[in-house]
């Protein structure tokens, strides 16, 4: 007889730990049945929560939820149940979460509500804000095993930095979010949590890598969760849930004190990862990167650069946007170029310029950051799922290798393709026609509207602003109708074999349509390296132009 | 007969042509002395400028010249002409130059005064003021050899990013100066160019590797020259002349568009150097900063970080200064200790709050600096050397040779090695008695007074803001008197050999402490990273207070 597998005990024993966590009054009695496919009403069918909690989850956002602590309308401690309640429902329809620590956070929030009422101040912008956070974040007293077998039963014995920062500005951390096997997945799975689902269509993608986030963010079990990206990770799942997500430049927001199975040091070579939030609005983007920001974080990692919120760039007195149409390397499929066409149209209806962008060095970023992708073969990352025989997933293992590290030669060559590459980029900022200053651009976020599971096509459009570092946004603009379902793909030479595999994604051959129905339609909002208030203002520009057909200047 | 080493050739062009390029009215007609130590009168004495020529080399700044330009006082043709004909003085008794463009900047500053009678309007702050540069810039037309035979006969093709940037802010750029073979020696000589002197005192080193431009300083042969520091090589040549100098963190002002005989894309992986101002005052570098960050060098520069000037961070309104009076490399002499002392004194009998700073990492610095240093074996460097048959100079030939590429994996570990002091680092910046925030520490700028040629000891001192990025400067406080030959070294064993070597320039049996009459004592300024504002209001606000005795705020 074969023995089993290190890692299957292990697995089994993390499920049935987080299991233990849910109050046995917040199981499902009737779970959802497997032909719903869209779960996000379970909360409310639940019983679980009363009509107050109800409203606490759907009803606000997180700077809402601030204020209505602030004016004492609810207490902390009623929010954060309320949440720990819907974030219970939700792992048990979506398997999002990882680590809880739902009592842990009810005794900090009644804490925060007897600071409150004995010196009448907040702890700071987030005060009983619930917030969660991807499972590579350090919590003391628990994993950050990211899926990895191996790294389980290993607890943080500290918070990492970004978590202290949160905490002390009044956050109330209650769980961690699912994510995928090496965070280099687009669908949420792996050995020991298992997968994660996408709340408004369980057939579609939750997305990657911060997909937990995603789901438990749209099942409205947080309303501000924490995620990273260094291919998409952040803006994926938010597109997936139909959400707001910002990925800040990589100095921006301290990514210290996570586990995310590359050796110390690494980042410093490569691609370094952003930390960012995930969210029901895009004022929570603001709230969270503007409370960070002016926490000093770079007063305590070194890897953060200097600037407080309001040194952080802005968009011109009369805006001027751009749009990138396609990258070059794979052609939007109908939806895609449709609304952000809609987009585009909507807003110079109502008097804002947008003008074309010609971006012919877009198509060689992707490549270029696979590269970088690949300089260490992948070895310290198979090393920690060997030492339980741990296999890859399914969609892995026919994408991933063990390689050999480059050599240095190689480093320096691709790190100066690089450096020639954002130089060339550089150029998109001005408008040729006139040089006058872009403040921000529009782009898809992907090719392809929310696919089916495992079939998440390309990061070309997410991954390049990794490579150029630029702070880039997902802006949910509106449902996936029927109406979507129609446009015919081009009968041109496919642009490659990535452009290939996505038209399958609209084929009726290869795919059927109607999975997209119940998805949302998002753009991608960038703008240059360390801007991200000058990103924000232009995201924030767009959606109040969108909304009122006025052109606004957003709340500065 | 054994063939002439073809770099021979090279060397004896490349100074014909140099000294081709000074009008023969410019020429010395009696050169001093060789007895004659101090060379700084020579300008003065040589009849080759006219009285007002002389003063506006000796009584002026680059602020108080670009005012006297607006004010019509003197054209900038006036001023580019006297700056000319000092630097041509400067050249030869200092031999700092290496590529001569007088003509051209003449022509250029007649233009600029065409434009300003015309328009009334000058192009930038630093309209008609001259601006010498380090060798490394690019000047289309001219080489960028630093000093390598190799590298010469490849005139570039286009200007420096930065050079572009100061010309159209109003600069006349006239004249390169030289450096030292590799850049990687503390003192400026190489075979093309030959050896720098100090203008001080000829036997005095001119210190490295922007010792060019520190010499010609000094002559006020410029009154604002670029250099560029990666261990030092601003604030050692700053300190040698008795000037101003500020080696900013790597991203701030553009490096692009230079020759430093490292291939392309080899600074992302290392320590990357910065490039900055040697001016005769403080103010002047404030105007260079200024200047540059205003004119947005990251639309230009995709290694250059977001911020202008007013984002570079600021002193409080209550400034705390620290003090860190040993780096625990080596030990400082008696007259560094002495003049740091009085430094602090000074500022504590002002009111001015000091603190002493215990940073017990800082040691740890210059041992990691120097892995990164040698991370790729100097491979290129010694290519470029070989393919002339150019020998390593004297000094270096001793300390440098070939050696391999470091691997990946080690590559990793340094990074993480990095990070770890960068953060232990971080503590110093808060008073652990108080809590309150450090805006800036002084420390010795070298762990000796300015050295006998080729024997500058260690860059303990300086090249560990160069692994922590802190923007830092030069402040020269004091002349060196006679009573400073006083002092007595400690009998405690050396803390290594690079303190044993540092206690044989105070030992009178291997110096003659004599040497350092003539020289100026000056201080370190650090503060925290991408900081470059805050650093300068600190070292402003430690100037105006030792010279009136009062805490004043600087000039914001």
């Amino acid at each position: 007889m074969v023995a089993e597998a290190p890692w299957r005990a292990i697995a089994r024993r993390k499920q049935a730990e987080r299991q233990s966590k849910i109050p046995s009054a917040w199981l499902l009695q009737t779970p959802p049945s497997p032909s719903t496919l869209d779960v996000r009403a379970v909360p409310r069918t639940s019983g679980i929560l009363n009509s107050s909690e109800l409203s606490i989850t759907e009803d606000h956002d997180a700077t809402s939820l601030a204020d209505a602590i602030r004016s004492r309308t609810f207490t902390a401690e009623a929010i954060i149940t309320a949440f720990c309640k819907r974030a219970a429902i939700a792992q048990q329809v979506c398997n999002c979460l990882t680590e809880i620590f739902f009592d842990q956070a009810i005794e900090r929030a009644k804490f925060l509500d007897k600071e409150y009422e004995r010196t009448g101040k907040t702890l700071g912008p987030l005060h009983g804000v619930p917030v969660s956070l991807k499972d590579s974040f350090d919590v003391s007293g628990y994993d950050s095993s990211i899926g990895i077998a191996s790294l389980t039963g290993k607890p943080a014995t500290k918070n990492a930095l970004l978590v202290d920062i949160l905490l002390e500005q009044g956050a109330v951390v209650y769980c961690k979010t699912n994510i995928p096997q090496t965070l280099m997945a687009l669908d949420s799975d792996n050995n020991v949590f298992g997968r994660v689902l996408n709340p408004r269509n369980k057939l579609a993608t939750a997305g990657g890598s911060s997909g937990g986030e995603g789901a438990l963010v749209a099942m409205r079990g947080s309303v501000l969760g924490v995620g990273t990206d260094v291919g998409g990770s952040i803006r994926i799942p938010a597109m997936c849930g139909g959400l707001y997500g910002i990925k800040p430049s990589a100095q921006r927001i301290p990514y210290v004190g996570q586990q995310n199975g590359t050796r110390k040091g690494a980042s410093k070579i490569g691609l370094p990862a952003s930390a960012g939030p995930i969210a029901v609005s895009l004022r929570d983007c603001e709230l969270f990167l503007n409370t960070v920001s002016n926490a000093k974080p770079w007063e305590r990692d070194p890897s953060v650069a200097y600037g407080l919120w309001s040194e952080q760039g802005s968009i011109q007195r009369k805006p001027l946007l751009g749009v990138i149409r396609e990258d070059g390397v794979i052609t939007p499929l109908p939806p895609i170029s449709k609304v952000l066409d809609e987009t585009v149209q909507g807003l110079r209806k109502s008097g804002l310029e947008v003008v074309e962008i010609d971006a012919p060095a877009f198509k060689k970023c992707q490549s270029l950051a696979n590269k970088f992708f690949g300089i260490d073969g992948g070895n310290h990352m198979f090393d920690l799922l060997e030492a339980t025989q741990e296999p890859l997933t399914a969609w892995l293992s026919t994408r991933l290798r063990r390689g050999k590290p480059i050599s240095l030669d190689r480093l320096v060559e691709i790190h100066a393709q690089k450096v020639e590459l954002e130089t060339e980029m550089l150029k998109i900022w001005k408008d040729p026609k006139t040089g006058r200053q872009i403040d921000a651009f529009i782009c898809p976020v992907a090719p392809h509207p929310v696919p089916p599971i495992d079939r998440w096509n390309g990061v070309s459009y997410t991954s390049s602003f990794v490579l150029l570092d630029y702070p880039a946004g997902t802006l949910p603009i509106r449902d996936f109708k029927e109406e979507d379902l129609k446009g015919e793909l081009s009968d041109s030479k496919p642009l490659g074999s990535w452009d290939k595999i996505n038209r399958e994604l609209w084929d009726e051959r290869t795919i059927d349509r109607k999975v997209y129905l119940d998805t949302r339609l998002s753009v991608q909002v960038a703008a240059p390296k360390l801007q991200e208030r000058r990103l924000y203002q232009a995201m924030s520009l767009i959606e109040s132009t969108l909304r009122t057909g006025l052109v606004g200047r957003p709340k500065l």
